[in-house]
This record gives C-alpha cells, sequence and structure tokens, in this order.
C-alpha cells in the first residue's frame, strides 16, 4: 500500500503558510500501519494539479488532497477532480443541508460563494465537516482510493479522525509499515549515533535507523517499510529497548510523545504543584506545559518577569543581586526559583534569564547566554547556556535546555 | 523562471517533523522576484531521490534540496547527487577545514561519522555553513542551477541568506513573480470576498486573488505571475490600497507582517507599557510578543494565573468575584486586567479567562467559553468569546482575538 499527499495552495509554495497538515495525516494513518510515501505541493493551477492526479494515481494506492475546497474563486479542486475523473459537477443537496445546519444557527445568510461550495463530482460521497463548510469528498476508482479534504488544519483534522480513518480501518488494509521511536535528550546526534552504530550493527537488513536532531533533544526511529512480521517487529521493540538501556536517565520517552508530555506526566504522577518564573522565554515554557490537557492540576501559574521591578516585586530578587551581578546570572535565577517557589507554594520551580538577542548582548554576555535554576525553596540546580545569536532559536533552546534540568532534578529527588 | 523544492526524509512524511524549510525558502526567494512552482517531499531512497532529480530537472531552472547532508548513515543526498550528475565522490579539504574549525574549539573529537560528511561530488561548489557541520552545495549543469543544504532549519537558513541569495541576486535573474498581501482581522473569508469579488471586478486577468483564512484573521493577495511590468505592479498596489480603504481599520498591516508585529510596533510607536495577566492562554500571548526583537521596551511582564491563588494574590482578583461569577466571567477578566495595570503600572493591560479544554465545561459555561478585557486601570473594553473543543485552537484563537481587541482599543485611545 503506497500512500501520497497532494497539498494545493500557492501560499503554501511562496510561504505564507506553513503545510502541518501533511504532517499530521502522517501521523495519523500510522495507527493503520501505513506510511506516507510521497508528498507534492503545487499551485491552484488547472494543469499542474491534472499532472500531479496522475502522477499519484500511477505511484500509489490511497490519494490525500488538501486545499481548494473553499468558497472563493481560488478554490477550483472539485471541478479539476470531476474532470480527472470525467465526472459531472452536481449540485449537492446533502451539501446544502450540511451549510444550512452550520450557518442558520449562527444567523449567516447563505450566500451565491456558500451555495457554488455545493457543485460537487458525481463520482465522490461527501464526507462530514462539522468544523466548517466545505465537505470532504470520497472517491474510488480502478482500485485506488481518493480523499479530497479542506486545506484548514482543524477542519482536515475532523474529516479525518471522523470520517477517513473508519473508513480505511473497515477495510483491513494490509500493513505496510512498522516503526519505533526512541527519545534521547541532552546529546548530539554524532555522539548518540557513534553509540548506537555499533551497538545495532548486528539488525536485520530491513531495519532502517534515522536520527532525528533537534534543540536539546535526538529522536532515534528504526523503521520497516514491507514484510511486516511479527517476527521483525519484537526485532524493532527489542533494539529500542537495548538502545534505551545504553542511553539510560537521558532517555525520556519513546514513539509519539514530547519531553513537555512526559515531564507533565513525572509532575502529575508524584502529585507535585509547579510554577515558572520566566524572563528570556517570555512565556514559553508555560505556554508549552499548558498545551497538555489537565495542567491545571499540577500548574499553578508562573510570572513572565521581563523588568527588574517584576524580577523584585513578584519574584523575589533582591534589588542588590540585580545590581551586583545582574540579571542574567546565576545568583539572579537562583533567587528567582527560590522566590516563587516560596511565593507561589511550589513543589518544582524553574526560572530562566537570559539574553535572547539580536540586541543586548555584551562582552561578557554575550547574546546567546542564559542562566536556569531548577528546584524548591531550599535545593536548587543550575546551568549556564551559551547558545546563538537567533532570538526565537534562544527561545525554543532555553525552555528544552531547562525541562530536561528539572528532569534531571526531579530524577534525583523523586 | 520555474523554482522547485526538493524536501528529503522520512520524518517529514510520517510527521515527526513540520516542514518550515520550504516555507522559508518560498519566503526568501521573494525578495529577487522568485516564486516556487512545484514542491516534493520524498523518502530517504535511492531510487525516489533519482526520480525526483529528474523530475525537477525537467520542470524546473533553480532546484533547492534540503535533507540528508548528516554524519550519519541515513544522510545519502551526496551520493546520490554524485550518480545524478556522473561526478566523483572526492574528499574535500576545504569541508575538511570547516569541521575543525567548528569542532576543535569546543574539544569536540573528529570522528569517522564526521569524516564521512567531506565527501562531496566534484562537481559541487561548497557553501560555508557556521552553524553546523555540514556544508552546503552549489552544482551547476545544463542551465539549471542546483543548491543542496542540510534540513535543520537554522542551518538551511543561514546558507540560504548568506551563500544562496547573493548568489542568485549576482545572476540579474529575470523576475517571475510579483504578489502583495493585505491583512484584515475579525472578519471571515466568505465576507470578505463578498466585498472584494464587486470591488476588483474589473482588475486585468492576469491578476490572481487568494484568501488565506486563519484564525481570527484572512491575508488577501492579489498575484502577478509572469510578464511582471512596471504597469501590471502599479494596478496591483492600486487594488491593495483599495481594498485597504473599504475595510478601514480592519486592515492591521500589508505583506510579511504579523498581528503581534503590527501590534507591537503601535505601542512602541506610542512609548506604551505593557502587560498581561493570562490564564486559559497559558503564556502563548506573552510568548507571541516576546518573539519580537525589542520587546523588553515596551512588555513590563505578565502573570499566568491559571490557579485561584494567583488570581486574587497577584492579579487582584477579589476572592467574591471568583466565588460569584467564576473564574471564566467578565468581572474576572476586568478585574484582573485593572489589577495588574495598576500593581505593574501599566498603559495597556490584557486579561483572558476561559475553558480551553478538552475537559472542564459545564452548560452554562461549555468548552471554547473565553472571557477577554483589554485597556487600563480606569477604562476597559471586555468581549466574550465561544471557540471551539480543541484546546490548542482555543488558546491560539484566544490570543489572536486579545490582540485584535487591544487594538481596537488602542485605536480609540491613541
Amino acid at each position: 500500500m503506497k500512500v501520497s499527499i497532494i497539498t494545493i495552495g500557492d501560499e503554501i509554495l511562496i510561504g505564507q503558510v506553513i503545510d502541518s497538515n501533511s504532517a499530521r495525516i502522517g501521523q495519523m494513518i500510522q495507527d493503520l500501519g501505513l506510511r506516507v510515501n510521497f508528498k507534492w505541493t503545487i499551485s491552484d493551477e488547472r494543469s499542474e494539479i491534472l499532472y500531479t492526479l496522475s502522477e499519484a494515481k500511477t505511484k500509489s494506492d490511497i490519494i490525500f488532497i488538501t486545499g481548494g475546497l473553499g468558497p472563493t474563486n481560488d478554490d477550483i479542486t472539485k471541478s479539476i477532480l470531476a474532470e480527472f475523473f470525467q465526472s459531472n459537477l452536481v449540485f449537492s443537496e446533502k451539501n446544502y443541508s450540511h451549510l444550512e445546519s452550520l450557518l442558520k444557527p449562527r444567523n449567516i445568510p447563505i450566500t451565491e460563494s456558500h451555495k457554488s461550495q455545493c457543485f460537487v463530482p458525481e463520482i465522490a460521497n461527501l464526507l462530514d465537516n462539522q468544523m466548517g463548510t466545505a465537505m470532504g469528498l470520497h472517491i474510488e476508482q480502478d482500485q485506488k482510493i481518493w480523499f479530497a479534504m479542506p486545506g484548514v488544519p482543524y477542519e482536515m483534522e475532523y474529516i479525518m479522525k471522523h470520517q477517513v480513518l473508519p473508513l480505511l480501518q473497515s477495510k483491513g488494509l494490509e500493513k505496510s509499515s512498522y516503526y519505533r521511536t526512541v527519545h534521547i535528550m541532552g546529546q548530539g546526534e554524532t555522539q548518540i549515533a557513534s553509540v548506537i552504530e555499533p551497538l545495532l550493527q548486528n539488525k536485520s537488513q530491513s531495519i532502517k535507523i534515522a536520527y532525528l536532531p533537534s534543540l536539546g533533544y535526538v529522536r532515534i526511529r528504526l523503521t520497516v517499510d514491507d514484510n511486516i512480521t511479527p517476527e521483525i517487529k519484537k526485532e524493532v521493540d527489542q533494539w529500542i529497548e537495548l538502545i534505551s538501556e545504553k542511553f539510560g536517565t537521558a532517555v525520556y520517552g519513546f514513539d509519539d510523545t514530547s519531553l513537555p508530555k512526559e515531564l507533565s506526566k513525572l509532575i502529575s504522577d508524584n502529585n507535585l504543584q509547579i510554577g515558572f518564573a520566566e524572563s528570556c522565554t517570555g512565556g514559553y515554557l508555560s505556554h508549552l506545559i499548558t498545551l497538555i490537557p489537565g495542567a491545571s492540576q499540577y500548574f499553578r501559574g508562573s510570572i513572565i518577569a521581563y523588568s527588574y521591578e517584576l524580577k523584585t516585586q513578584l519574584c523575589g530578587v533582591l534589588p542588590n543581586t540585580l545590581v551586583e551581578y545582574g540579571a542574567v546570572s546565576e545568583p539572579t535565577v537562583i533567587e528567582m526559583a527560590k522566590g516563587i517557589a516560596k511565593r507561589l507554594d511550589l513543589d518544582l520551580a524553574i526560572s530562566i534569564s537570559g539574553i535572547a538577542g539580536p540586541d543586548g548582548g555584551t562582552p561578557e554576555k554575550p547574546v546567546g547566554t542564559v542562566w536556569i535554576a531548577v528546584g524548591n525553596e531550599t535545593d536548587v540546580k543550575t546551568k549556564k547556556l551559551k547558545l546563538s545569536k537567533d532570538r526565537q532559536r534562544n527561545i525554543e533552546t532555553s525552555a528544552y535546555y531547562a525541562m530536561i534540568l528539572a528532569w534531571e532534578w526531579l530524577k534525583e529527588h523523586y
């Protein structure tokens, strides 16, 4: 079973929109044992779309199309699909009822451009979309399965979850892919590879190793494509376990997880209350933790202390500490962490202060200098980072290293 | 001039990594008057890569390749490029010196896998990469220009900025694309289209309109591909101006900008001091504002008040207000905004409290109920949102509507 994705839209090509949809589709079909083999992103142009539909048909069994189903003139996917499948474009009463059910309760009048959304290729089944006016399309022809969905991420996701996945599940397709991932923090790709390559030298040829470096962590993935037997799956699982043993406490999780998720689980499992004092990360660490459902059970809150006043008045840093050592210093982050631990009654406090850039550095403290402290009112662990000149990268890296330090501190204390 | 991007990596296809690189490339070549016409994402497999290189050569003049230049065994791009261009893979002293210059100061020993990175196709020029060990490649053959870059975003960006763009600039390529964008907040795509379509009915055929809806705002883009004359550019600019006049204060910016950027500029231009009290958005609004360089000039800080205690003790909400109206209510967000405006001495305070979900709703206050207040110690404006059941979407939408409300409040007061 080969799977392709066609993403339609100039906005993706010129970079006004980042295509998160195809990543999401790739994740969502994993449980069915399917993987994406090929992906095209193309312009809203008839000839390009027709050419790519033919290519996709040649190279794959299941094809996902996103984009171009909306109500405006640049939405041409349906008319092109009708041409490609030599099917008439017909007015769908089902689609019109769908529009009415969505728009009437909100007192939005149905316009001509709304109505134009109701013309669909006769060959297509309509897929319900409770998140928006554009319904999805499902077409089967010549042993190929096609799905067309709107480009708006939460609409695409709704249709995938409620319509496409159950439909594919019901077909009992052969699994064509198996992969496992182990997450390792605080070490570089080359360093990790130098341990893993000799460790896995006797693995079966059909198992591929991939390294996915990110800021502060690396994901190692073992993949088998084709011939998915219970034996090869077991072998993959055993290698993953062996890697995990080898790297010990640097391993924070497996498969489709993340450091924020695993750290949150560790905190929740230990019934701890946490909070942060963030300066240079400006709320990004709090954001990562509060994205996880249920965060209110263990996250009390944070103080984003960008100014001196907030550091002293709310976090309890002594004015003299700021004068003597500066805002970006070990004594300051220690006082920030201990201060909020006391004030907010926390079991775990994290503080971060640094120079995110691009300006604001000095010879002694260049842009990218970041101090982190982690702990409670009496016992704090610190770390100094020397990062880059790039503001966004520094913010993200600091937040990840703060989570790594918190992980280590928790493993020592709980 | 047709431009293609080939992104290599299973991690993108299976959705472990979102491909932000190609969006960035699309943005970066805009100033050269170039646009991306076609993009492939493919597996780390020799036959797929070779097939796609041929396709790209047929369809385009400039081809960008990302991924597969790293030090590990899954990095096979260079050997495949050597095969495709029928060029030998040779050890590059220049690449080795580059490795030494990066690794020696950090006391990292040069390993065999590092050395394997130094084998490059003889036909290629090496492009400096100060962000990592993998150098970029530049190849010209049969009137086609090829660039291969590592998949790590900041490494790719470094090579683009310092090597690729100056090189393309020096070639004086013909401009093949011109586009302008106007950003409109607080209105839906269909609503906006129903105004714009009649307004622009006399535009030249070669100008295409595209609508890019996001959470809380829509970007409208006018594009011309091919035959870029001064007249057609002027016409595009005039239509953009006309749309802008028609939508008045709902327009917050043009071209490559964002609501956080424009709001920050408005705040900075008026010499204001701002801060937030965030509950359900959990720091996301603070993060959006502090991503902008120079934020410390006008952003004092925030209180992420997830718990009752932080709302009362730090934001100054009366305990009785929480008991009587609940944390998600108009009186609470008003007290939060006025409270921090006073406490942090702010000219503009924003407070947000809501039920992000997926759990925690009640019949009276279902998941997706969000209250926002914006103002100063004495004068506050509020808004209630009824959003979705999706946590991340609710967080992002709330932050954007808070910025829209702040924009409106500022336009009324300054």
